[in-house]
This record gives structure tokens, sequence and C-alpha cells, in this order.
């Protein structure tokens, strides 16, 4: 089969930034790496070595470059706003990891002026593409479980990550729970209307020092009903536990966790596995092939799988989340939405 | 080997009363059934038949007999109270089901007169004794997971119980849950500090019109810090649902549902595999004879595995919870228990 | 439910029968136990302090016994015909442990005489009613997977028997893999036609003196067409491992083994679970009781589950067995039983 | 990571040939396709599209391509000596698919000219790079299991081959049962010494008019006293059967299925996963890249994983099944051997 070819650019040569670049390269035809930009000389010279492309210091040199169709934007998270914003008004079309922003008002003007520039944007929720999530999300949509009533998701990682990242990743909600009220809304078919989270730092004394939880239980309930329990714990020695279920009226699906290998030793102990893969490269290494694979339709005109909307209301979540933890109470994401609306008001009235 | 004998009499002659009567004379030497007492005539001609035993009428009968050395209290949980406490007075031994009553100032007052009348008091919690259950408790008290976290209890019935039971239930909480606040306390080795609740009635419109909720996300958290997350539905197509997984600082437990066969049967359409075992009789068959050997344990001098303060500390969180979910927030146990005296002193006050 | 009580005599107070004198007395109404015979003094002493019942040193004491209706043979093999053909005599019906006998020729004058003297004769096939086993069984006779092509029969034991044990065995076909030529035909629902054999002593050094083998690889080809492919071995580390696959035209059926419990621990080594139940008592626990259900059926009236012509077939196929291992070729059973009678037709001659 | 470059033509454009000529595109680096050659015009019009690589109706031009550094031989059995010869004149390395001939006379002239003109021969054996098989020899030869006992493999496939190839193929010991040869060896560490074989063509009436059999049970014994069960069938309607065990003296290996995905479904007719990935292509994807890698491997100068001996000695195994089924008794290699030479002896005596 042959594909149209897309000119792609990659905004930050970090760990997802290079796993993107390889999968562009050796496994999703129709999307051409044209350029890698990093503000960190070393990221792009290992670039160039990799994949032989053009590099650059400054991400502006890929929005620029006539050559590129389409930018897949993996820096830092608050230098998203400004590429996402340039990107969009130089006629790129853009793939961004999550979170797009931080702060809620600023996702609502992205996404207008993304709109308003008629560009695509899909947000990096790679979780989707999953084999094992999207089959079990079909059994949900083909009718098998009935009425869809209670989503139960585990998602620990296997450590957790260094200080540094953890200072600047905007809390446990924001980058690792992203991922699951994403998956929730995707499964759950609706918005979230409540939420409610209790957790702890267990796992370390830096997480407490830096203020936030390494280990929390969230509940939601949806627009429709539906109602998700959360766990997530950034430490599982026995590798990286990814497992989902769903409860419906007539039925119930179970996601378990992919394996190593398939084989079981035994001996007078008992009957012995391998840890699960141990993280996410490893884990989601096919859904992040398949994302491009969806983005690249996107690119030839198809619709986007998951859209900036995704983006927002799972950022919406992290917020509700953040504070139904500290006032230990159930928060309605209108509440939050309004909250949004009257300090934006009140800063523009300040500015 | 061979025990000392004690003459035992059941109160109720329901369901639960009639297996704790098999039991007793199938499976535990060393307890005799004596009595079996019940208002209901066809119940204890029934018990009459099966079993060759006296039978009464009044249960005050079966308090009064010099040759019961201990009562079963399988009565409606209205009955509990006097019963445990006419009994207590004719120094009888006591097994009571769960909950011991639903009014916590009762209990207290129940807890100080059997402690003064030196009987023993057991609670019907038979899951502690289930061997999974059992096992998974001694993996976390040997140490193997490290400092416990998080615990997560599934505990899902097949289909829900008559609306005459329902209306009588005590609701989810005290009728279901119950058992799974006990577990909760009896792994986490701690008391519940806080309880948060959130819940629908999606089985049934009969649950909805009785001011139940028939599913229930309910997230615990305990004294020494850990968390839990239980997940609570009257019904599942699938068979009973009874699952356990507590996650530690070094490690993982997991206890999976009882097969009812080993039995995996193939083709075309994939692999398949029986539903688990139907309900709670089934289920927790061996715990129902092992709670009666530890109780027969407690007789001989040993200790009391299940205590009424168990009983008590279960119906603690259920309060707790039932407030939660009406307010949606988290509830404290202490702020419980305060409620509870401030009731207790202005109804004396009333009185 | 209630039973008409059959007397039951206990020939032989080793392992297997006090197993059985204990499942009568605690599990199985209808059957009660009169007399426990062995001539070891020890033996039945202790059988009268746990059971309380008559005892003797002399089998013919029971045989002679007005209140036995039924004798249960648990003696050494070669007591076994006398026991049969003077319990038979004396009109009493018989259960016997397997092999019947070892010389096919007195098996079939036992049966023929047992035929005569009108009374009924089951032979110990206990793992006919393992639960699994006989689901297995169901799904076949239901035609869940069509016409049945291949059986493969897992047995392995957990640790080899003393020597004493194995030197009285009568080798590994006749005391191991008899278990599994009747569950072959059992499932197979046909005669064998023909038995290849390969095997060696691995496990120790006295199998080899002893002459006999421990670890063997057996295929069967039945009158229908049915394969079958037995695995055995004197020692599995991991527990007794009793599993059975049963291939056919449209499916496949799979019976695994049992668990001890159902807790998978996780580490950074992986999952684990506990080693399987260690042995047959453990393993088989409800197909014995179930094994006596069945025969208090015969007593009552109904059919014998697993007939002396079920014994007499195992026997012939170890027999055949015997000779394919020496002689490295396919023997029949047809070929095993002519020689059988040739034989006899010699001794007889020469007697 | 770079390679050096090897030019490489693929000879025979079937369904395997092209599967290696995606892999060596797509997922093996250092190997660079340089031709495909078949006699079918189709075949290779297909081949130049999709690879956009010079092609040839004879096999010869790839021969004597001077950018050709090794063939890849996946054209029909009767073609590979040929093929071998000419090639490895013309200083070609050699990757071929098993069986490299089916006259065992013929593979000793070519395994013999191989060597004398030093180039590489590499068997396709793929299912030793698959990652189960390959962990689980691992912990074989890592002792984990202790002395090796027992192999059992089970290989079924989803279903028959059409009749045309069934003609072709050289009987289910030649075509099917070769793999589990090669991988019995590959585990067991050591030469076969005997092989008994029972067999019926059981899935269609075509295989028993082709005098062949479909459903085969194997057994072996190995020089080091190894002994292995292989149980074969040309139809699994629950997908592609691909399963071993292996068991020692201190431990058991297991390895199962591959699962399409993770989930399970379950109601109220029970638990149920999808059916095995249906057949090699899907089953073994990547194996047969990592066969590529370790070609590339040995072309770079390491030695061959899979060498044309181990190709010689799974004919000679099943050149001993056929003797062995047609005569219904224990054959050895040796025999197998010895014969072969007296017959060739003849030939030339004849010629």
């Amino acid at each position: 089969m042959t594909y149209r070819e897309f000119g792609v650019a990659i905004l930050g040569a970090g760990r997802i930034g290079m796993l993107h670049a390889e999968n562009i390269v050796t496994a999703v035809p129709g999307l051409t790496l044209k350029m890698v930009v990093d503000p960190v000389p070393a990221a792009i010279e290992r670039a160039h070595e990799s994949f032989g492309v053009e590099v650059d210091e400054d991400w502006r040199a890929a929005v620029q470059n006539p050559e590129v169709d389409a930018v897949i934007i993996c820096s830092p998270t608050d230098q998203h706003a400004a590429q996402i914003r340039e990107a969009a008004a130089a006629g790129k079309h853009i793939f961004c990891e999550k979170p797009i922003a931080r702060d809620l008002e600023f996702i609502d003007e992205l996404l207008a002026h993304v709109e308003e520039q008629g560009v695509k944007l899909q947000t990096g929720f790679n979780r989707r593409f999953d084999r094992n999530f999207a089959a079990l999300r079909n059994w949900i949509v083909g009718g098998e479980i009935g009425d869809l009533w209670v989503l139960k998701i585990t998602s620990r990682d296997p450590e957790p990550p260094p200080l540094s990242y953890l200072q600047d990743s905007g809390g446990l909600f924001f980058d690792m729970t992203i991922h699951d009220f994403d998956m929730a809304r995707f499964l759950a078919g609706a918005e979230v209307r409540e939420v409610t989270a209790c957790g702890s730092a267990m796992v370390s004394e830096e997480t407490k020092e830096a203020g936030d939880v390494d280990t929390a239980l969230i509940t939601l309930r949806f627009e429709n009903g539906v109602l998700a329990q959360i766990d997530n714990c950034r430490q599982a020695t026995y590798g990286y536990d990814q497992r989902i279920e769903a409860h419906g009226r007539s039925g119930m699906l179970l996601a378990d966790n992919e394996r190593a290998d398939t084989v079981t030793f035994a001996d007078s102990d008992g009957f012995h596995r391998q840890p699960s893969p141990r993280f996410f490269l490893e884990r989601y290494h096919d859904s992040y092939v398949r994302e491009l694979e969806s983005f690249r339709g996107a690119l030839e005109g198809g619709p986007v799988a998951v859209s900036g909307l995704d983006g927002r209301q799972a950022v919406l979540a992290a917020a509700a989340a953040d504070i139904a933890l500290r006032e230990r109470r159930t928060v309605t994401l209108e509440e939050v939405a309004q909250d949004l609306k009257v300090e934006s008001t009140a800063r523009r009235a300040d500015g």
C-alpha cells in the first residue's frame, strides 16, 4: 500500500520525541521525518546521527520550514502553548503530547485559535490505541456488556521519576492520572460530572516535599451515570501495572497486563512468571505507532481520533481532582469551569 | 482428635441459621446442636425433621435451656440486642451474625453488658476464614509485600435480593459493604479514619424507590495511612465476584475468584470457562465451617477471633459511608462517633 | 434427605482404608461403618480409637458379620482375590481398590464368581468422580468438541514412594498408569486396541534396581480410533500434576490442576503462586466421597458406576504396556488376552 | 546502531518469500533486498511493485548478481538442492527454508559442498527465535529445572492446507513435525536416538487418500536419555496451538500460547477469551525477524545459529518416524542412517 507523503518535524528530542522519530522512520509509511528541533545541542546531535535529518536548536525553524506539513510537539508543557499558536498560524498540523497546557483558559484560547487557522490538532493519548483497551472498548460499544455501570482503571508505574521531573510535572493528576481521565472518558462515552480523590505520598519523602501525592484513589461520576475508580501509584515492583475492568448490566470485561513471555516456571516454591513489561515504551510500543498512523489518517483528510477537546477535558478533570483532594469533597467539573471564568475575568480586570 | 462438647442453640431458622445447623451436625465435632428456635412454625418443623433436635417458637426457651452453652444468633437484626442481652445474662456464650445492631449506641451498651457477664461474643464475619483471603492476610502479616499501601476489594453479588429483603436490610452499606469494611480492617491491621462514598441505583428501580443504592464505590483511609477502595454491586451476571488486591512497598497480592471447575473449553469462538460459583453459600462454604471451629476454640478458652468490637467498627464505617454518600464529602469516624454521643446525650435529656 | 442404611466393613486399615472409614463416618450418610479389620494390631487399635467400631485381625470376621452388607477392600493386592471370593460367597457387596488382581486369568474367574453370587462389585477408580474430569467428560459426551480425536493425560506424582512400596507395586504401569488407562477408557468411551510405551528410571537408582521405570510416555489407540498420550513421572517438585486435554473435531477441553488457593504474589522477581496440592488425598479428597456415594447408589439397587470389567481392562492395558516397553513395539490387547489363554491352558495342562 | 550492508536475493516469491522480503525492507537493518526471483510472472510483478527491486524469472540471475551477498531460498523443496549447490559455487551465503531436501544422501552431499565452498548456510527453523521458546530454553540451559527428563510439544495447525499442498508436502512428518523435531533437539541439547509414532487421517478423507496422516503422536528418546512427546494435528478450531512443556529433576517449564489480546469477557455463560492467533505468520511474526537478524550476524562473521546439520537431523528424524508409523515399532536413527548408506551404495552400484 502506498501513502501520500507528509513532512514532519519533531519539537523536543527527549525520550518521547525520539520514540516518535524512530516510529516515523521505521514503522509509519506516509510520514517523512524532516527535522528534529531541541534547544539542547547534544540532543539534536544524537537525533542527527540516528536519523540523518536536519536539526535546529530553535523550534521556530521547524514551524517556518516549508517542507514540514505537521509538527509533533514533545517539548516541556510550558512551551506547548507558544508552539501550538505559531505552528497553527503557519498552517502546520499539530500532534501534541499531553497535557496541551495546564491552564484551562489558555487551552480554550489555543483550541479556538487552532480551529480558526483550520489545522488539525491531535492530542497524544496513545493508550486509546493499545490493542487491549481498544478491544475492550469495542466490546463495550458493541453492547456486549449492556449498559455500562462501572469502570475500574489500575495504572501503576514501576518506579517514581526523578525529583527534577516530579517538580516540573504539574503533580500526579496532571502528569499520570491524566491518561486515566482520558481513558475513562473514552470508555464511558460521556463527560465527567464529578471527581472525588484521596491520596498520599507513600513512595518517597521527595514527593511529600514537592507537595504532591504518589498514590491516589480517584472516583468519577459521568454525565451518563457511569461510575469509575482509578488506582494510581508511582511504584509497582512487579512491573508496569495497566489493567482495566468494565462492568455493565449484562457482563464484564477485564483487560489484563501484557506478559513479557508466556513461560511459567514451576518448582518446589510454586509457579512463577516474569514481571510485567517494565514501562510504557515497552508496554505501549505498538500504541505509539498506531496513534501516528491515526494522525496520518487525519492529515489525509480523515477525522482526528483524539481531539484538542479530549486534551482539554482531561486537564479539567485533573484540576477538579486537585481541589477534591485538598478539600476532601466531591467536586463538579461545572464548578471548576465556572471558577476559571471568574478567575479569568478577574485577571483581565486586574490587567 | 476428640473435643470437649458444647451444647449449641440456633436462634433463627432461616437460610443462614440452617447452614450453621448443618455445619454443626456434619462438620464441627465438639459442638452439639441442642435446639433450633424460630417464631415461624414451618421453619422449626423443617429444622426438627432435618436434625431431630428440640425446637421452640420462643427464643427464650433456648436461653433458659441448661443444656445450651452457646447461642448462635441468626435472627433479624432488630432482635439481636434483646437476644444478646438475655443470653449474656443467662451466662450463654454468643455467636452473632452481622450486624450486631444498627444503632451504635446500642452496640456499645451491649458489648459492655457482654463483658460484664464474662461470656464470649463472636461476630459472624466469615470471610476472614476464607482460605484465599486468610492466605492473602498471612502474606501481608509476614511482611512479604512490605508496608501495606493500598487495598482493593471487589465484592459483587450475582443478583439483587428481593425487595422485601432490601427494605429491611438497612441499606447497601449496612448489609453488604459491612463485610468489606471488616475485611479491609482485617487486612489493614488498623482502624478506619475516613470514608468517602459514591453510588447509584443502577440495577433496579426498586432500589431507588427504597432510597438505597445498589452500586457503590467506597474509599477508606486508615489510621496507619493505608488507603482502600471497595467496589460493590448487587448484580454480576458472571457469578459472585469476590476478589482482593493488596499493594505494598515491595510487592502485590491478588486473591482471585474461585472457579467452579478447572476446565477450559475452546472452540472457534475462543476459550471459555464456567461462571464463578453462584453465591455465598457455595463460595464461602468452607469459611462457615472454619468460623464455627474458631468459635469452638473460643468456647474452649481461646481468644475470640472476631470480636464484638470488630462488629461495632464495621457498623461505624457503614454509618460514615451513609453520611459521605448523602453529603458528597469525606467523613471521619471520629465525627460519626462524636455525633452519636451528642445524639445519645440529647436523647437521654429528652427521655 | 434420608438414606437406607448399609453396614460396611473396611478390609485393610492403611492410608486408603482409613480415608474411606473417615469419609463413611463424616460424609456419606447411608453407609454405617461396622468393622475395620487388619492383621496389624496397632492399625486396628488406631481405627477403634478413631471410630469406636468393632475391629478384628482376621478379615474373615468381617465377611461373616451379619451386620455387614458390604466390604471395602483396601488390603494389599495379593489378598484381593481371596477376599473378593469369600465376600461374594457370603453375599456381601464389594468395593475393591485397584488393581483387582495382577493376574488377568484370576480376575476373569473372580468376576464370573461375583456375577454368579449376584453381588455388586465396584472398582476404586476414584478419579472418575473428580469434579474437573467429570465435567470434562460431560462436555465430551455432550458433543461439545465433536468427534473425539486425541486425549492427553498428564499424571505426575510429587515424589516417589518408598522402595518397599515400589518393590510390591507391580511396576509403574500396574500401580500408577492404571488410573490413567481407566481415565482414558472412561473419556474415550471405547476399549483400548493398542499400546506403545517408552520409559526410563530417571528419578532414582532404586527404581532401576527394582527393574522398573519411573518416567514413561505411553501411547494408546482405541477401538473407535481415538489416540491418547499418557505422561507419567514419579516426581514433580511443584506438586501433584493431574491434567487432561481432549481434542476433537470442533473443539478442545483442558482440565487444569487445582490450586491450593487463588492468591498470586508479585514482586520484582515476577508473579508467584503456591505449588499444586501435594498429593492424592488432598487433590482427590472429594472424589473419594463421591465414589462411596456412588457405591451407596449401587447398594440401593442402582447400576455400578465403575465395574469389575473396568478394573480388568485397565490391568489388561498395563500388561500390554509392559510388553510394549520391553519389546519396543506396539502391542495389541487382543494379543495379550490371547497369550493369557495360552498360558492359562498350559498352566492347567501342567497342573 | 549501524550495520555493514549485505545484498540479499529472495528465491521464491510465495507467502514465506514475501514475508522475508518485507522483514528485510522494514525490520532488519544491514540486509538490503536486491532481487526477488520466481518463475511465476505475476509473483515477481507483485514483488517489484511492493519493494521496487529488480526481479527475474530465472533464479540463476540472483546467483550471478554481484550485488547479492546471500540468497534466501524459499522455493519448492525439490529446487533447494540445485539452488544451494550453485549459490555456494558462486560464493553466496545461504539461508534455506526447511527442509533442505527430503533425500538424506543428497543433504549430506550438499552440506559437504557448502563447507568446501566456505559459505555460510542457515536453516529456517524460525521457532528457535520465538521469544517464549527461546526463554524456555534459557531456563533449561541455566539449569533452573535441573536435569531435563521430558519434553512435551503441542503443535496443532488451525486448519489443513489445500490438497495440492498436501500432495507435495512430503507428508506430515517432513512438513509439520520437522519443526518439532528441531525444537526437541534444540531443547534437549542432544541428538535423537529413537522414534516411535502413531497416527491417523482424522481431519479429512483427502489426507487418507494422499496416504498421509493428519493427526500424530510421536515419542522420541534422545542420546542423553531425555524423552519427548510430540502432539500434531492439522486442525485446531480455537487457533494455532503452539505450546511446550519441559520437565526436569527440580522443576518444570511451560510455554503457553500467545493471546490475541489480554481481554476476558464475562457474562452469564461464563468467562471468554479470543481464540489464539490464527497462524504462523501472526504467531511467529517476531521470530522471522529475529532469524534474519541472526543470519545477518552470521554474515558479519558470527556463528550460524541453525546449521545445515540441524536441517539434516530433523529430516533424519522425520524419515525414522515414517518407518516407525508404518512398522508400528521403535526405530533408531542409526538404523535409518545405515539403510541410507546401503541404499546409496546400491544405487551407485546400479548406476
